[in-house]
């Protein structure tokens, strides 16, 4: 008989976001004349740039005609666009990093799950995230058998949580055991945190020390504001040996619904055998891309591209600048109310405390049902970030301040 | 330290298109003024159609514009893409197929690999695959641990051959030993054989008495040309207990570079936990959907719902009736020729036997170097595809015709 994957069955009950859809969907069947703002799942709302239309429109162009048509393309990407990633996100900045070791994919979310395939399955690799944390992270681990059951904090037996809070200024700790995958997210979802030079050196130290490989997930990099905080994890010495890391035009270009997204596999990487044998780990992901994956469509990469177009970067700039005072915003609004606010200067989400010590989930409903306003509840994000909330900037200017009109009335 | 994945290691050389473009290319290099028509990759080579095209054009023009922009859709697909597939697929075929039913993809090569997420990791499902077959059928199970290592025939250990031969006229016996998962692909790739109603019947009382899972791949239903012949495995009764079918757009609208696909995974299907309990295997695939992929890029699925417009399906139908006059043509120089020519009729491939007992590499070799013709080795596709070679008829006219006469020449 089939027998079925048994760690699926450790998860719990639904993933955050659409756990969040079902809730606000039961409230607006309840409510239809509720005109509700959703500030919650880090979703862009600004048309794609100008310059991004004209190059699909003309990409769709070429796929009409014989003479220009494009069947499969190469699973890891097309070069034109691997080799503006490549200048233009490393390069220019003075990291090392290879037009052929960039593999464009659908989605960071896709890469940080599939990642694992290429790690042995089981324990093995003691496994360390953030907490809070991007569930992707955790619940993917958790279906490839690298974790035990949950607890009743919902914490999975096996994984390491580094916890990030106002305590400790968001900056996770060193393991105090030994680990071997490590997930940083910088700036950091949920939190908006950013780590500096020094702590990115810390990490890298760490993980030449212990031979561990970290996953970087640098979805959030264009929203960094000051030159003294990296955009990528190359940019920290001897990173080559030990990162991976994970790149999205989901937050910069508006690509959520547009679907592109890059991650850096550096050629000097390498994982170990059961044997003890040094493994190349851009051969590995090279197997795992192009045996069951089949690229990002032809159109999307040309929009992808023009991205990087003098005109694209400049309105890509604009779009980030225009979700950024949305952020600012936001942080002076809730600010002014009391409220304890982190986060939004360098990414587009805002970090805050609940009032009166409330739990996430109760300050979502109320939230939802006083202001028809949805934000996302931090313990959504795991156990540390219980107590907290995070605000999306991602919206109108319109929806941002009357989100904020609201907030301010039933709680100041 | 960071363990990788052992299961990679086992995987013989390159997966197969890559090897053959690697050799394609060294004779290109050596002999730049050949003009290579290739014919191995079963790769599309006319453009979309134009109501496509114009879909996805009106489709561009909603991203450039706020009150139409989309972010991120519904993992599973939209509704509006979802419901023509369960109608025009399923529904007007007397399928019950529901528009839930359905997963929206980037591919069936994804597909089909990702469906091994959810299913045991380990040995603990016996798992039969066709021989020939689709690689990537072979080397996700390899990744995924379901396997042992390979022989010299490129067998791999614990996975179940069922040959498929001239000899059983390209209808594999059902298995001797119980399986639990059971690969089937119709029309096939690679031999372009088809299965009928009383052959599909066999197999799916095979899983209802054996609790079997059939994976079922019907990427090439579009070119089935006569109505006795199933083009879903739903058309037999009892289907939806035992089955997952895949389908995709790339070998119908001429999306390989576009990238639509999609699943069926029937709300009535189960699998079993170690425990012996019987779960639902669509909530696990919504599950597994949700959490390690974002769905396909807007525009593209306004593109594949145009392919179901009165204009669209017309066209389609012209495309496919477009390759097929070249599959005849291919089958009639072929036969002429004196070769022992299968498939074509209900399928875009031509299975052809080697002249003179040549093994498959060597006429592959043999073809590219005296004709600057590539045609794919039967052997790439498994120990029973040795001696054979697969001929697609994805090209345009001219080129299956020079190619033809090209054939004739050194091989009569």
């Amino acid at each position: 008989m089939a027998r079925i994957n048994d760690n699926y069955l450790k998860l719990k009950a639904g993933y955050l976001f659409p756990e969040i859809g079902r809730r606000v969907n039961a409230f607006s069947q309840a409510n239809p004349t509720a005109k509700i703002i959703r500030m919650g799942i880090g979703d862009v709302t600004e048309p794609l740039p100008p310059a991004i239309v004209e190059a699909m429109h003309k990409a769709v162009d070429e796929m009409a005609k014989r003479e220009t048509f494009r069947g499969y393309g190469p699973e890891q990407g097309y070069a034109f666009l691997r080799e503006k990633i490549a200048r233009y996100e490393f390069t220019d900045r003075g990291c090392e990093v290879h037009a052929d070791e960039i593999f464009v994919s659908d989605g960071s979310k896709c890469d940080t799950g599939n990642i694992l395939d290429i790690l042995a399955p089981g324990k093995e690799n003691i496994i360390a995230v953030g907490d809070p944390v991007y569930p992707v992270y955790v619940d993917t681990n958790v279906m490839a058998g690298h974790t035990g059951d949950s607890n009743a904090r919902g914490e999975y037996e096996g994984l390491v949580y580094l916890p990030m809070n106002a305590e400790n200024g968001f900056k996770p700790a060193l393991p105090s055991r030994k680990v071997d995958v490590i997930y940083l997210c910088y700036p950091n979802n949920p939190t908006g945190a950013v780590a500096d030079r020094a702590a990115l050196t810390e990490w890298v130290l760490y993980a030449r020390e212990n031979d561990a490989l970290i996953l970087f997930d640098a979805a959030y990099e264009a929203y960094i504001n000051s030159p003294d905080i990296p955009h990528s994890i190359y940019e920290i010495p001897g990173a080559r040996d030990v990162a991976i890391e994970f790149r999205s035009f989901s937050k910069s270009a508006g690509f959520t619904g547009t679907r592109c997204a890059y991650t850096i596999v550096p050629k000097t990487l390498t994982g170990t055998s059961s044997k003890g044998e040094r493994i190349d780990l851009h051969r590995l992901w090279m197997r795992r891309h192009t045996t069951k994956y089949n690229g990002v469509p032809y159109i999307i990469q040309r929009g992808a591209e023009a991205a990087y177009s003098d005109a694209g970067r400049e309105q890509v700039a604009e779009l980030i600048r225009f979700y950024m005072a949305n952020a600012a915003i936001i942080r002076g609004s809730l600010t002014g109310l009391g409220f304890e606010v982190y986060g939004g200067v360098h990414a587009p989400y805002v970090w805050v405390r609940t009032p009166n010590k409330m739990d996430s989930w109760s300050f979502f409903d109320k939230l939802l049902k006083e202001c028809n306003v949805v934000i996302t509840p931090g313990s959504g994000f795991g156990a540390a970030g219980e107590g907290y909330f995070r605000v999306s900037a991602f919206n109108s200017r319109e929806n941002v301040e009357e989100a904020m009109r609201r907030i301010t009335a039933p709680l100041k």
